[in-house]
């Protein structure tokens, strides 16, 4: 990887791909062209890439030209019209939406789960749903010693989930709602400040929220279990930064706590915080601008000898989704599945 | 009831305690006389009840006689030592700690779920602890019908579930943190405001939370169902009242959504709100200073067709503590199980 990559960034001012930015820079990704691309409104402005400025362009279908690879992180309805024109390009796109995710012409990749499925890609790679990415990591490393029969999952999401301007609703909000004001919502529904919103996404025939069906699909699709039973709730809280799972999950056979820490301890991106005495468990504070998946609150059902719950936090912008896009890439050049055109 | 009760309230100048004092007026229950008792801190403290001032006492063990009905919300540790005090002195103690709810012979109650149970009593009766009540109060209904095999339940609960100090801690952090000061946890272990602590209670020797574990013995107490599977996860999230519960429950036999809604619809103290067209589920917020549960998102599992998962709201202080206990003496009130001494 000495040589570097013409890399794009589609959704370059946006919140993940603000991320991408600067996680390229953080590991030294190599690069030997960064193309920022944006909508028309971000043309001209400036964004810190480590200590250069670079402008933002508007993307268009020529935008793609002699790039070896983009990153994007965009609407589902952009990510259609531009991931396969810079496929077509001749770049390899790792798509951070939900435009290719189920689509079974497209790998849908964490690497540290099922790498080998980017090898059949077509130019453009999906990467997971914010919620699904930890998820998989944790229950990959135990299916393969402890076929998992079914789990059920509720989740805790961050606003920053859904954006920029939903960090900025909550940051306002909150003193609002303190000092007694109105407010005005206008990223989500009702108020989030001091709430909790169980509806994520839009909501399908099924009763489930899109968010909800995702999990179920993605890590179907993932970890190749298509059988496996998945049910879960997914709940957006007042938190800024950091998704939260509770875990509840059926194994073929007995398991003990300590098995699934001994699993997990060598599992790759993920660490245990798991010490009530010393009130130490994963939250998403902690987790914020880490890259770790924290796992914690290890323990066996209380009555089910095949069955374990648990508690997982993440950085959802981080390694569920910029770090995650980035990893990819990475593998991918240290495999040899992408290399610099010259 | 037209004759009134000599009610005491024990824990006056709590959190519950100041709700017992609001929903005694508010439901014109038949008092004669409200003695308010309290720590010695609070001696000489004058409250509001209705339009009248009432000095708050200390208690002590000759505090409770002449009295018909004590409501109590202390400690466990204060329970203890005067609910027993109280009800050798003639009163019936109706208990919000989790002094005597696992005691064999102490009724736990929801009056709406198994009011048959209180007419045992030896002078105590429990309330079951604020995520239990809302829980059965739902899933009693349904375990009529069908009978319930296993659940899983994730919580979403407020501050407010902790005491007053709590509630401040919240009110103050929150603005210290948006303000990018250092913050001083005092009541929780870590920061609460804009964060998930999945810690509430001590941690027992099987991994679980007290507060978990107290889930899972009351609701198989309460509806008389020791071979219930029951695991859950409770959370403490930044939402100032109103606890949220995620529920998964797998039935014996098939079931459907609409099914669920007609049941639950004739639930009493259960309302539906489930409708995500119009945005509309039960929310914290929104249960907060109301006297039902709430329910919503009501969903067959998508692959199990025994399977329903749903989601609630409700007042943690109100339904949750002392409306619940105040409707456990109406009931026995009507039921002619208690009469004024006179």
């Amino acid at each position: 990887m000495s040589k570097g990559f013409k890399v794009g960034i589609l959704g370059a001012t946006g919140n993940v791909g603000q991320e991408f930015i600067k996680v390229v820079v953080e590991r030294k990704f190599p690069v030997s062209e960064l193309r920022l691309l944006a909508s028309g409104r971000s043309e001209g402005k400036l964004m810190k890439v480590g200590d250069k400025q670079i402008k933002v362009i508007e993307a268009k279908p020529d935008s793609f030209k002699g790039l070896d690879l983009v990153f994007v992180s965009v609407s589902t309805e952009m990510s259609k019209a531009f991931a396969p024109i810079a496929a077509a390009a001749g770049a390899i796109c790792i798509d951070d939406s939900n435009a290719f995710r189920m689509d079974p012409g497209v790998p849908l990749i964490v690497p540290e789960v099922n790498m080998d499925d980017a090898k059949t890609h077509k130019g453009i790679i999906a990467g997971p749903n914010c919620v699904t990415i930890p998820l998989v990591m944790v229950l990959n490393q135990l299916n393969k010693v402890n076929k998992i029969k079914r789990i059920t999952v509720d989740t805790y999401q961050a606003v920053s989930g859904t954006g920029i301007a939903a960090i900025e609703e909550l940051r306002v909000q909150t003193p609002q709602v303190l000092a007694g004001e109105k407010i005005n919502p206008t990223v989500y529904p009702h108020q989030i400040a001091f709430n909790c919103l169980p509806e994520i996404d839009v909501t399908l025939a099924n009763g489930y929220t899109n968010e909800e069906q995702k999990m179920v699909n993605e890590t179907r699709k993932i970890m190749h279990v298509d059988d496996m039973l998945i049910s879960c709730t997914c709940v957006r809280v007042p938190v800024f930064l950091g998704h939260s799972e509770a875990v509840h999950i059926d194994f073929e056979k007995n398991i003990t706590p300590e098995e699934v820490r001994n699993i997990l301890a060598k599992a790759p991106g993920v660490k245990i915080q798991d010490d009530m005495k010393a009130h130490l468990y994963p939250m998403p504070i902690d987790a914020a601008n880490k890259d770790d998946v924290y796992v914690g609150r290890i323990r066996q059902h209380n009555t089910l000898k095949n069955s374990i719950a648990l508690w997982l936090a993440t950085d959802n912008i981080r390694k569920g989704a910029a770090l995650n896009a980035i990893q990819v890439a990475e593998e991918m050049a240290r495999r040899g599945w992408l290399t610099p055109k010259g």
